[in-house]
């Protein structure tokens, strides 16, 4: 045996494990098959955490079973909490976060470490599993089949929590800006062409309200994952988890992460679909839509300062250009836009690993975590550094907006029922043949009494202001 | 002007229209403008229908605040009663699936073919628009951009209605297989491996309940395209549209289509997000991704007949091979993956145009409809095919499958809690290597007595058949 | 037997044939297996026309080797040639173009349709297959393994050269406003903030550059698809093909259509590899993705008329809106993204149709033959109408864009070099600040003399125009 | 000042940096702006390389052209070769891969590093920019639009390189294989089901040869990277760059990469234009599906051990199951298909950020670059992994693979010449219902004397063993 080193063996023989490390043998073969990557399960502190609370559930079930002593229970659940509560030992989940094996080399490399860190806890030695074995005891009663997608679950369902709270800061955020420009009238715009007026509130208005939708969305789609298979061990008929096993570990691990998880109805079906995390991924998509959707109108409405849009003003967070002086790019929005392509792409890549998934399991667990997890945790970074740098500063070039509705050929849209579709379209081809305006031409033509034509015209009327039905975030 | 035909006028000039055709100048040009698949819009009857629909609808609700005489309202009805009630004119909506604007050119395309129909109603000639307009008087307090969203909802609604009656009926088709072969043991597979033993009825359950979770989630998708934002007119602003119009146009077309239709609450909103259609598409994605899932398994486990797994049989529906005599194929499975790869890829079509919607409005709706309504209609098919053509058919090869059951090292796995992880592992590779049963060779290491042994090997022990969380569909 | 009908036989039993149809119990059964689209092969002329002229070919080798009696030949060849060469018979390929079997069914419908013309032509009654036979005469020496794919390969090669055409329409369209707006100054823009001057001729240039680029990726792409697989037979080991068939065959095909075909060197990788097909529907999407890019930019520089960019004039086509009079919208650029987002959506079906090929065979190639023609079709259509219907009436607002050039903050880039990036960002920031021009800024600053700074500043020289690396379309 | 820091100022004012980084004060507003992966872009060592690489030809150039002193050339190309030969540095590059800005921050760190090791190199103290500033002098000539593509392209080169050499890895490996298993006869599969014989090493060679053919379409690609936009600046007008800059600097990077770049003919175009990046993705995307489907193949072909294909073996490299006691599984084919997967979503975030591009930049090539990097070396890791760990030591059951082709039904199409299609149709109908053989069939029913029979069905022949079609990887 290598000095500083303990002999570990497995279906393939013995290997020699560094003595300080918490891993063992399992881990040590996952790490040199899957090279792929270079980042480890660590870079998920979520799905650690989840791990952890996924083993002592079970232990505390195998207990509560007479499957396990009260020692072992105790010295495994407090490795566990140390992991969760403390953050300890992160640095032992060192398999790559794409590998092969549904998940098993993850649980291997959790099993070992929590395994080696309750004997230490035990009084004994890293290795010594004679006294307490990753597999024999820290895995009693499981299968990375059932612990695995229960602590993907959990993982997902903190990770989602947190992406609904920076969707509420983004929200908010719109919304201020909403009512603070309840007041400025401008041309609403269909296909990139001027259509009618309305206000720049509602425009804004607008984005807080596809987001309150999405947030909806979200937290529905997140329901779908409270549903777990913990206790179906290999394919769903629960072989080696004794009668009450998965409904004490459903208890104790709803009781640990504080989460109301249930078990699904139907373990076999349970152990082998990835729905959920294809209809998720589908909400987060849609969220992403939509959030490029509205970073695409702020860099267009910003666009300028002298040859574009010139509407809004995003503020300034750092110099443009490295040759051009003084340009201010709108990279808040622009990189929100990126999250959001990575996110489509992400979704793409969940869809066929789903699909790929064969009879009583789905091997591709891993590579829908990693995705899913990229997705949410970008997402929420993106949307808080929307919310906080861009959106928050915000102005609107009040003049230019409402010059652009004075100006308007689209103003004669309010005159149709008044004058007619057909009247109403000579009138706006003169207009932007010649230049002049719509009120003028009117007039000269005696389609309309003036004071009659002024009324018609007021740009708060045609943007509808104030009524029930355009300005409401609810 | 050209013999038998009749001159109208538009923003472009005059043009002549074949005096007996319907539709007019405006779906002229469109026709020409877009030459890109071929297929008209009538391709789609839902749509037309739902077109018809809500320009009914709207005739009422004008009708009813004073803006339409009653004569003029009944003659729109009834043209838009034959074409929803008794499918005429549909010949007459001739636009083309894929077209720029919007959907302007099917709203114009509606407006003429509507307007020609109830001026011969009314005794008029077509193309006598004095007497009755395709834009003043059928489009009256609308706009495309609320008219059309709105007719795509309506026409979704009904088309995913029959989707989902197609999914009961392969739900049911797979449930029927679930019973039948509750009793027969197989071994269940992880990543391609035997696993553990189960029963067929299992695996058949678990495609039951797949589908089942498929039906909730498109029901819950498709409640969300009961939100119309019918009024909305041009941005969302109402502009046109006279105080209670938006809600009297609601309550005729919920009457109309019997369907329990509710306005936006925040319109402007409503009138640029494709929140809803993305969502949908995502849960149509999901379902693909099962019913491929499910297909894979059937081609799988009827793979043979003598050199593959030759579990099942599916029903020889036709000749395989123009050159190898009596090979059948699994054709239906096939063509059901098919559908899914489309349905897939639609969405990212759908996904795209949903994202490069800019300001008030999605000019990119009618490819999104089009993507749709062949992801719906086509898994409709597929469903159906599947169940009828393929699953109510298959037969259980039980000598086989049985067999694998006695023959198999999985059963080893059972041992785990009474001889240990490691020691059966030992077992499982001596089995492997020399080809022995698991069973000799644990009584030839004295590892447990035969009777214990033969008690915790039993098949029907091992696939936990009749326990709570194994059989149930529910 | 049913009257008007006659009886014929297969695997699965026997069924009643209406008389006068070409195609028999094959192609009725799939008719009943396959009722997905409602679309029939037919809808691909190319396709039949293809599978006609590989039919020939192989009929010419039968007969070049004394396996096929120069009488059968003849008459096989002879109906290959009406369809092919007079259009006849199409309305007789009936199968659905979405389809289980690989393609078996299209090639059993066009052996039925090829023996039962053949059969009259020899003086013979439909479904005489005593005479001749659709599968052990029209088929002989084939599968539909290489038969299928051979065709798909010859009629996508056709579709391709006719979009390759369209696409050089387009490229001179955009090349000939190019040449007309090569004096026409104008402020580029990067991340739609104004950025220094160019003239709108390079940005024309640069659309008609990016096609030629995708021409050349295209006619390599479409290289590869010219690798056939004919005299594979099932699986790629030639069974039951004769020594000096697949040569024979090839050289027949070649010269029937014109096309310089080759035979795959490794027959069983060619029978498997859906290689060029993945590998074409890339380059498609690549011309996709760049078309949607300049049609986005289209639908930009003519956004107004008054409250947009307004650099540009689309010709108008069609009126806008059903509400809003006078309005012209982008019609043709959005129905060309709309084909764009088609052709990525189908991209991504045609890669998963790809990746679940299985072992020897891809059963999937229906779908992808159906996806790729739709893109390769419907991309064609998109260019032609982009370039009629649109590009080639552009017209320039010269004052606009001129006036946005002069009253630029960008110009201070070209300063730079002679007052610094530091003292250019203070200048460009109270340029900004204070709505002056830069010039004054600088001249009131004493940074450069007068005279030098008018030199630095002519937009001709800002622009580059008429240096070697800014104008060609080469 | 804060102590231990420098102060230095952009257009929004001051900031305290700390004294020992080398980088500036745009990088610092850069890390607060984007703070999404946490991954900084020092994860790609292949773009710092790159970086340093062109910053060192520019400022060649420019001294070239007299507009950098030797002194500062000099200093600034001994801190690039620090960077690049010495790998030193590299944790200066701390911007996000994710950033808004089209690169321009990953540029500015650049010039700031660079600029302050120069700064050193010269004596003089980080931060004393009057000495030698990172914008006017390591920028000088440049603009972010043309350095951070032409780095991208250069670093992609590198990537692409070391995956070529991978795929020749693989290929070798699977090519010894087909040699090794040349005669081992097998059932051949199409659609799952038996089709006929051929040997394993015509399976093999198929993998071996759509490899080869992949690395041919790779290096193609690759070709195209190598145009490059260096001498661009900001628009592809090339303002600021004096004559003869972009040559003089394509000839120092060419000399300094040793790779044979060639300068865009139109820069304005190629500023732009992400073509070549999306055609290269899509040729990412075939290895990936091709890569994916052998991986299926092999986990299918190994299926097993007991009820499955169970035909050849791949070799264990861990335990497969926290559970299940000697179960080995497919875990290195499972890594490949997730990067496959992870590669066909890249493509999709790769087409969408291509599309995004406006006008003249594209600003999204941060994800573009971020997510080509991840599917290249991903996809490098997953053929050395897949040649050394799992092809390297797969084995055949031979017995296995000879009973099955013994067995099988599929020898009929041999002799559907000589009993026609029919007679074979019925002998596979009665094999497939008795389970008895095809020869005693034939015999039985006279069809075929003995002798000739069995000289017909030597699988050897069948086979195609040895012809010309069916065994070389070339």
């Amino acid at each position: 045996m290598t000095a500083g080193h303990r002999r570990e063996h497995d279906l393939l023989g013995d290997r020699d494990i560094p003595a300080d490390v918490y891993w063992g043998v399992h881990t040590l073969r996952a790490s040199e098959n899957f090279p792929i990557t270079g980042t480890p399960i660590s870079a998920y502190p979520h799905l650690i955490n989840a791990l952890a609370a996924v083993k002592e559930a079970a232990a505390r079930a195998n207990q509560d079973l007479g499957l396990l002593t009260a020692e072992k229970a105790d010295a495994i659940s407090a490795a566990c909490r140390e992991i969760r509560e403390e953050r300890l030992l992160h640095d032992q989940f060192v398999v790559d976060v794409i590998q092969g094996g549904a998940g098993t080399s993850t649980n291997m490399n959790a099993n070992e470490v929590i395994a080696n860190r309750a004997l230490e806890i035990l009084g004994h030695t890293k290795g010594d599993y004679r006294e307490l074995h990753p597999n024999e005891d820290v895995n009693l009663s499981q299968s990375t089949n059932d612990v695995y997608p229960t602590a993907v679950n959990v993982a997902t369902i903190i990770a989602v929590r947190e992406l609904l709270d920076a969707m509420t800061i983004l929200r908010e955020a719109f919304a201020a800006k909403a009512e603070e420009f309840r007041e400025i009238l401008k041309m609403g715009r269909t296909q990139l062409q001027d259509a009618v007026p309305m206000t720049l509130g509602q425009e804004f208005s607008a984005y807080a309200v596809m987001l309150e939708e999405d947030e909806c969305r979200l937290a529905e789609a997140v329901c779908l994952v409270h549903e777990i298979n913990l206790g179906a061990t290999a394919i769903g008929t629960g072989l080696n988890a004794p009668a009450g096993y998965a409904e004490a570990a459903r208890r104790h691990l709803a009781a640990i992460t504080g989460l109301p998880l249930v078990t699904a109805a139907n373990l076999v079906e349970a152990t082998q679909d990835c729905g959920a995390f294809v209809h998720l991924s589908g909400v987060l998509k849609r969220i992403a839509v939509k959030l490029s959707k509205s970073c695409n109108d702020l860099r267009l409405l910003s666009s300028g300062p002298r040859a574009g849009f010139a509407e809004i003003n995003l503020p300034p967070v750092q110099a443009g250009s490295s040759i051009m002086p003084g340009k201010v790019n709108p990279v808040i929005p622009e990189v929100v836009n990126q999250v959001a392509f990575e996110v489509i792409g992400n979704d793409v890549t969940i869809t066929m690993a789903a699909e790929a998934g064969q009879l009583q399991l789905n091997a591709f667990e891993p590579i829908i975590l990693h995705s899913l997890s990229e997705s949410i945790t970008h997402l929420r970074a993106a949307c808080v550094t929307l919310a906080e740098r861009c959106v928050s500063g915000i102005t609107a070039n009040k003049e230019t907006l409402r010059a652009s509705v004075e100006n308007s050929i689209g103003l004669v849209t309010a005159l149709n029922p008044h004058i007619g579709y057909l009247a109403a379209t000579e009138i706006a081809k003169e207009a932007l043949a010649s230049g002049r305006g719509v009120a003028e031409l009117v007039l000269e033509r005696g389609l309309l009494p003036a004071d009659r034509l002024m009324a018609l015209l007021r740009p708060e009327v045609i943007a509808g202001t104030g009524t029930a039905t355009g300005t409401g975030a609810a």
